[in-house]
C-alpha cells in the first residue's frame, strides 16, 4: 500500500474500500450531496458521492449498459424515455443511442452536480446533455411525476440506495411511487431500476424492491452484472405489465441490436439473456422475501446496514 | 469505519480492502505462507493466506461449486479425480460428492496448512480428509505428478495466482505444466482450474492462461463467478479434449444433477449454462491474447501487478 | 505502508494511527474493556485497551517513571502508597522501586484484566503483584475510598481518560473526589495523576482536572513528557497542600534517588525539574481555563472530542 | 473513523497516521518534490511534502519557534543570517523578527514550491519574502555556498531527512558540508539544524548529525520540542565554536527577548532553557554514538528507517 492521499469508502460495517488518489480535480458540496473526482491508477477519474463511488471513467459503461439497454431492448419502439437521477448523464447518453428515441426527459433534483457534471464530467456524457431530444428538469423525481400527465414508454430509474432514516430517496422505492410511475407509461411500456449490491446476505435492497415491484406489475425480473469500479456485483430490475421484458430470444435482441445499429462494448445479445440468469440462492433469497415498502412503512438500510422500516426491523413485525 | 483490528488486505496496487478483524482464532507461518484465521461480521470465519482473502466460512461454497462441479458435470462418470492445490479441503469436499468418484488424490505442497486446516477449518473441509475415498499426498504437484503414473478423470487446480518473479506457482501455469496435465488424463478426461480475477484491464491471469492451455487442449472455455468474499469476480477456465466440457444443455446438466442426488446450493443447470457466456469486453481480451506461458519463458505478475516474463514486458518482444 | 494484520487506533476524531501487528497474543474482553496484546515491530508488545494503546512494552518506562517517582520523590518518606488503576502492574512497580515503602494498595476495578495481566505482562509488573508490601483490591476506586479510613502518603491515580458520557470514570475526576482523596492523605501527602494528552487546543481533560484540583489542593503543578508509544506527549499533574511539590532543586532530587538507590531509565533530576517547565503557550491555557469538573456536572470528552458537562458544551453556560 | 479522504502518512514502516482530509487547497510536483495542501480539522491547512508531513497552520509555529529562536537569541547581534531551506517562508519570519538582522539570506532548492508557499502560505510567511532584508537564491545549498565569500552570524538548517539513498539531502549531513559552512561563519557565529525524530530507538538521523557535528564545532548540544501536527517529538542540535549556545542563563535570554521586542507564542525564557535538558535514555543514546556522516560514506536512512552508510548497516564495520 502506498503512502499519500487516499479515498475511504463504506462498502458495509465491516469492510472498507482504500482508493489511492491521484489529483483532486474539483471537489465540493451540492444543496444535496457531496462530491469529489480524482484520478485514480486502474479506473481513470473516479466521481465519489457522499464517500460511495458513484462511477469511473473507464469502467463507467458497463453499469451505464447493463442499467439502460435490457429495457431500452425489450421495448419495440422506445420514444419516449424518461430518466429519473443520472446525474453524470451517461445513462442519457446510453439511452439516445437508441434512434427510435424522439424524447429524453431527464429529471435530477441536484442541478448543481449536473453543472459540475457537464464541465467536468465529458468522458460520461459525451454532449448527451447538448442532444436536442433531451429535456432536463431539475426537481424531485416523485413531485415532478405527480405534477406531469407525460407518459413514456421506457423509464429508467438511476438512483441512489436507500440508506439512512432521513434519506428522501426512500420514498422513490415505496409501492405508491411504482404505481405513480405505472400511470406514468404507455401501453407496453417498461420500467427498469439499478438494484442495490447483492453481497451474500446483504441484498435486501435487492429483494424488497423487487418484493415491492411485484405488487405493481404483472411481470419483475432481476438481473444482475458485475460492476468492477464498485468491487461488487450489481442487480436491476426491469419491469412491465404487457410482457415479460426478459422473455426476448437472443434471435430479437439481435436483430434490435442491428436495426438500432447500437455500438455496444459490453452487452451483446446472449450476454443480455445470460445476465437474468440467477444462482440457485440469490433467487431463493428473492422468492422468499416478504416485504413491501409502502408511504406509510418506506424500507431503508440504517448506515450500519441494517434493515428498517419505521425505524425498526421490518422482520419482526 | 470503526477502530480496532483490521486486516488491510491487497486487492490491486491501487485499491486495498480494509476488513474489520473480531477475534484472531490462529495464524502463523508454514514454510510456505503466512496464515491467519479470524472471525468477521458478515462472512463468519476468513482464512488470509500471505494477505489476501483465501475463503470466508459464509461465501466459500460459491467459489468452490464453481470450481468443481463444471468439470465433474461435464464428464459421465469421474472415478479418478485429482485435487491440485485446495489445502481447506473444500475442494475435495465438493469433489467427493459426486457419488461415481472412487478415488480422490488431493496433492498440496503445505503439510502445515494442511493440518492447520484439518484442525481449524471444519467448516470447510466437511470431514473431506477422512473420506475413505481420499487420498493425500505433500508434495510439489509438478515433481508430483511427473513421478506418477496415474491416470484422472478429472484434475481440479486449485493454486494461488502466479504473482512474484520468485514465487514457484509460476511453473504451475506453464504450456508444459498443461501438457503434463494432458498426459495424466484418461481419455475423456477434463481439467479445471481457478482462472485469476476479472478486474477490467487487470485480467491478465485470465487471458494468458486461456490462450496457454489452448496449446495444449482442443476445447478450452472461460466461465465466471462473482465471489462477494473477494469482492472480486473470479474467472476459470475448463479443458478437455474429447468434447467441449461447456457444450451440454441444461437438460443433460439437470439429469445429472438429479442421478448423482448433488445437493448444491449456489449453482444449478441454468447458472452452470449461463456462467460461460461472457461479455462482450471479456471475449474480446480473451481472444486478442497472444502471450503463452512456457517453461523457458514462465508468465507472472508482479506484485505492482504488472504482467512479465523472465522479467520483462511480455508485449513488448 | 504494509499489507496484513493491523491496529486502527483513535487518537482524535480527525486522525488515526494505524499499528502494524505481528501476533496476537491475547484477545478478550472483561466486564469493563475489550483488551488486546499483539507483538509490534518497534515497540515489542502493544496492550490496546478500548481500541486506544495503554502501553507498549519497550517505552512503558518512559510512562510510568514520569507518572510515579515526581511524586514519590517529592515525599520525604514515602511508607504508605495507594495507586488507583494501573491495571499493567508497572505503576505498582516503579512505586514499590522506593525502599520506604511499606503498604503499597492497587485498587482496580477490573479483576480480570489483571487476571489477564499477572499472565501476560510480565514485562510490565516484574513480579510487582506479588511483593509481600502490595494488597490488591478489585473495587471500585471512589467506593473503596469512601468505605476505607486508611491513609496514604501518596496516592498515584493511573486511569483512562473521561471519555464519553456513559463512562463511569467521569466520576473520578471531580472536585468531590479529589476532597475525598485529601481526606485519606496522610499530612504532607501528594497526590499524582495522569493528566491526558497536550495536543495543541485538544487539552481540555488536562486544564479541567487542573482547575478542579486547584479548588481542593493548596499547590497544583502540571507536567509533561513526550511517550513514544501513544505518538503524544502527555500532561501529569501533582497536587498537595503542605508543600510545593514541584519546588525541589535538583540538588534534593538527586539526593533522594542515591538515597534511595532508584535505578531509573528516563528521568534524572535535571529532567525531573525540567519537566515543570512547560512552554508559554500550554501555560496560557491552564490559566485561561474556568471549568471546574463537580459531581452535580461532572466533566467529560465526547467519542468526537468536544468538552461537555451534564450533555452541553461547558463554555456556553 | 470517517470515509472520505484521507492522507495516509509515513512515520515509521510500521506505523502510519491517517490523517482526515478537508477540500484540497493545491496540490502538485515540483522537479524534487510532490506537494499536497489541505484542509483539516484541527491543524487548519496541512502541507504534506513527500507524503509527510511539512507543518500545519495552527501549529507550525511551534516548530519554527523551537528552530530559529534558540539560535538567534544564543548571538548578541545577529545581523546577517542564513537560511538554508525552509520553503514556506516562516523559518525566514521568524528570523526577521530580531531587528538586528539586516540581511536574511535564503537559499532554496525548490523555486516552484516557494512560488506555490507565495500564493497559498500567506499564514506561514507573512510576508517574509517581500522583506528588504530577504534575499532569496534558488540553488543547490551546497553548491551556493562553495561558491560564495558571505559570511554570516547565524545559519539556520530546514532540511528534511536524509531518507532513501538517491536523496541528495544526504550530503548536506556530512563533515565536509559542516565544515563548509564553519568556513561560512562569522566569528561568534552559530549554526542550527532541525534534528530529525526522536521516537525511543528510532532516532539515528539525531544522534548522527550529534556525533558529526561534533567533529567540525567545539559546542555542539541537542535539544528537543514536542511538535503536535508532526504527533512526534523532534530533535534540534545547535553548534558554535566560541561559546556554548545553550549556556545562556534564564536572566540573559530574558532580556535579550525584551531588548528584541520579540512577540513569541511559544517559547520564553525559561522554557528554551528547559528544552535543552534531555532524558536521561537520550542521553545515553547520544553519547554512545560513533557514527560520523562523510562525504567519501555519507549516512542516510533507508524507507524502512534502517540506517545506512554506502549501502551498509554503519555499525557492521
Amino acid at each position: 500500500m502506498q503512502y499519500g492521499m487516499a479515498f475511504i469508502e463504506h462498502i458495509t460495517p465491516d469492510e472498507s474500500l482504500i482508493r489511492r488518489m491521484g489529483r483532486v480535480l474539483v471537489s465540493g458540496k451540492t444543496p444535496f450531496q457531496e462530491y469529489c473526482l480524482f484520478e485514480s491508477g486502474g479506473f481513470g477519474k473516479v466521481l465519489m458521492l457522499d464517500a460511495e463511488v458513484q462511477s469511473t471513467e473507464r469502467d463507467e459503461y458497463i453499469y451505464h449498459e447493463a442499467l439502460v439497454h435490457p429495457a431500452m431492448l425489450a421495448h419495440p419502439d422506445p420514444r419516449d424515455v424518461l430518466v429519473v437521477g443520472g446525474g453524470e448523464g451517461a445513462t442519457l447518453r446510453e439511452v439516445l443511442k437508441h434512434p427510435t428515441v424522439q424524447r429524453a426527459v431527464m429529471v435530477d433534483i441536484d442541478e448543481e452536480l449536473v453543472r459540475v457534471a457537464r464541465e467536468w464530467l465529458e468522458p460520461w456524457h459525451q454532449g448527451a446533455f447538448e442532444d436536442p431530444r433531451t429535456e432536463l428538469h431539475f426537481a424531485d423525481a416523485r413531485a415532478w411525476l405527480a405534477a406531469s400527465e407525460d407518459r413514456f414508454d421506457v423509464i429508467v430509474l438511476d438512483l441512489t440506495d436507500p440508506v439512512g432514516e432521513e434519506n428522501p430517496a426512500k420514498m422513490l422505492y415505496t409501492r405508491e411511487f411504482y404505481e405513480l410511475l405505472r400511470a406514468r407509461l404507455n401501453p407496453g411500456g417498461v420500467v427498469v431500476t439499478q438494484g442495490g449490491m447483492l453481497l451474500l446476505d446483504r441484498y435486501q435492497v435487492h429483494t424488497v424492491l423487487h418484493r415491492t415491484m411485484r405488487e405493481v406489475f404483472r411481470h419483475v425480473r432481476s438481473y444482475r452484472d458485475w460492476v468492477p469500479g464498485f468491487f461488487l456485483t450489481y442487480g436491476f430490475i426491469v419491469a412491465a405489465d404487457g410482457f415479460d421484458p426478459s422473455a426476448y430470444s437472443e434471435g430479437v435482441l439481435e436483430a434490435r441490436i442491428l436495426e438500432r445499429q447500437l455500438k455496444l462494448r459490453h452487452l451483446d445479445a446472449p450476454f443480455i439473456e445470460a445476465m437474468f440468469v440467477l444462482p440457485k440462492d440469490l433467487k431463493g433469497w428473492i422468492a422468499e422475501e416478504t416485504l413491501i415498502s409502502t408511504d406509510a412503512r418506506p424500507f431503508y438500510l440504517t448506515h450500519e446496514g441494517e434493515a428498517r422500516v419505521a425505524g425498526r426491523s421490518p422482520y419482526a413485525d
